[in-house]
């Protein structure tokens, strides 16, 4: 397949280059800001705001299938950055769409998370934004439904739980205790009492994988999946699972800080991505971390 | 009360202005690129991006509620008008609202459209956009979720069906008549099947007025109500009544044009604005037009 993939130079995206370099040809649409250096594909397209010109991109490269990464994440916005979010999360992806339905793309997957759905029950679809940067993905989703209606395009959307792995530079949990670990540094946190659902990357690559597979033979598709690893464990639990299998030992002052203001108390689970099963568990994925 | 209209120099807004100023201090919030003297108050804000800085005009005028009619219409839009579609209807909303929630504004109304529903059975509000202007007012729905489930501001939209009246520039369909009538020229026509509900300025500004009294007061209330005359006919019986009432022959050539794309055969029907009435009958707003 011909499959461009967006957010290449990010943790995900680049795990995920790698792996569907292996079965098929890649390109990666990137902003003119970007260090294409970082860029696993030469395959590059820059997009510089001129839709038709992706267009005519997707359609001289035959691409069939679109994931979607590219994200700006916030996790607690400023007022100044409300623009960038707009811009990056609702733009750039309807930008990205309208190419696609303009050169009769196949598929479209779009990266969505588990944060669009706060305070909604296991299994009930109910839309309540942890922060805007959620609120930003259900906007998309929610344009997308025009060209849904419009087009053939198939557009599916994989929400996602917390990910991690080797060479994730982003300040996740994991790479904060792995820190202290080895520094020996007392770190504050929260009582620690929130669950959380952690799912290695190669796990997330096959995900992506196993969807589009699914995309591209045309099966019977809900309009969106989660990516789940199917195991909820507190904060604290976590900070014990990491001390065992490492052998090493974390000094947090657990209650120290307290808890964001919409923290996510109990991960929302959701329609699992059907055929598909995580292959890493907890304790290897802790292993290859080290 | 102290408000702030949005989208003044608009055909709603123009009139709404000159309403509300009879009971209230109005504040008129504009682009850079607005021309100030079709702003008809002198209480004028021009937003220049800068959240911080309309967030603080707004605490020192002591603003109590918006109403945000402020919006791009594109009927069928092209790709390099999306950047435009997004930047008005998405983000200079989110902008708008984020000022209001830093600055404890008790209420804010938008301004919907029963063209997000275009696929939904009477009185079922399923969301399904005519086309990309609906959908970027979903999308704008979807993100002020975010601020009244972390903020106590009010927020209800009022969606409206088509409108008219006199000093109405739009390509209307009572602006048509009108200019054929008038020159005796003959127009091409889809086949004029189509059910439209069409609502004078007059009853616009006094349901606009009606909710924001129902806001001020604290009233339970919907999320959205519809703005509907209550009368549907086909565009044909439109051409009928328009020329009974006015006594002028209307050349039309019926089904020499094909229906849009996405053409809306019959108005999407939702809830209605409790405790309001129209007041201008179909005949009187025509006369009123002539």
């Amino acid at each position: 397949m011909n499959i461009i993939v967006t957010g290449a130079t990010g943790f995900i995206g680049q795990n995920l280059i790698r792996s569907l370099k292996q079965m098929h040809s890649v390109h990666a649409i990137i902003r003119p800001t970007t260090d294409q250096t970082k860029v696993g594909t030469d395959n590059i397209f820059v997009f510089n705001d001129n839709i038709e010109v992706l267009s005519q991109y997707i359609i001289d490269n035959r691409i069939e299938g679109v994931i979607h990464l590219a994200s700006l994440y916030i996790s607690e916005h400023k007022s100044g950055q409300i623009k960038d979010l707009i811009l990056s999360n609702v733009y750039f992806s309807t930008a990205l769409l309208e190419a696609c339905a303009k050169a009769n793309v196949k598929w479209f997957i779009n990266t969505g998370t588990i944060w669009q759905n706060y305070n909604a029950a296991p299994g009930v679809k109910e839309y309540s934004p942890v922060n805007l940067y959620a609120a930003t993905k259900q906007s998309f989703i929610d344009i997308a439904k025009f060209y849904t209606e419009t087009t053939d395009i198939k557009f599916c959307t994989l929400k996602l739980c917390d990910t991690y792995g080797p060479g994730d530079t982003r300040r996740k949990i994991f790479n904060l205790f792995k820190q202290i670990a080895e520094t020996g540094e007392t770190l504050d946190m929260s009582p620690g009492d929130q669950k959380l659902d952690l799912l290695y990357i190669d796990d997330v690559v096959s995900g992506f994988t196993h969807l589009a597979e699914m995309l591209h033979n045309a099966e019977q598709l809900e309009d969106e999946y989660v990516l789940t690893s199917g195991e909820h464990h507190t904060l604290k639990e976590f900070a014990d699972i990491f001390s065992e299998v490492t052998g090493m030992i974390l000094n947090i002052n657990w209650g120290r800080r307290q808890y964001r203001k919409r923290e996510v108390m109990i991960p929302w689970q959701g329609a699992k991505l059907i055929g598909w099963k995580r292959k890493i568990s907890l304790e290897n994925g802790i292993r290859s971390l080290m």
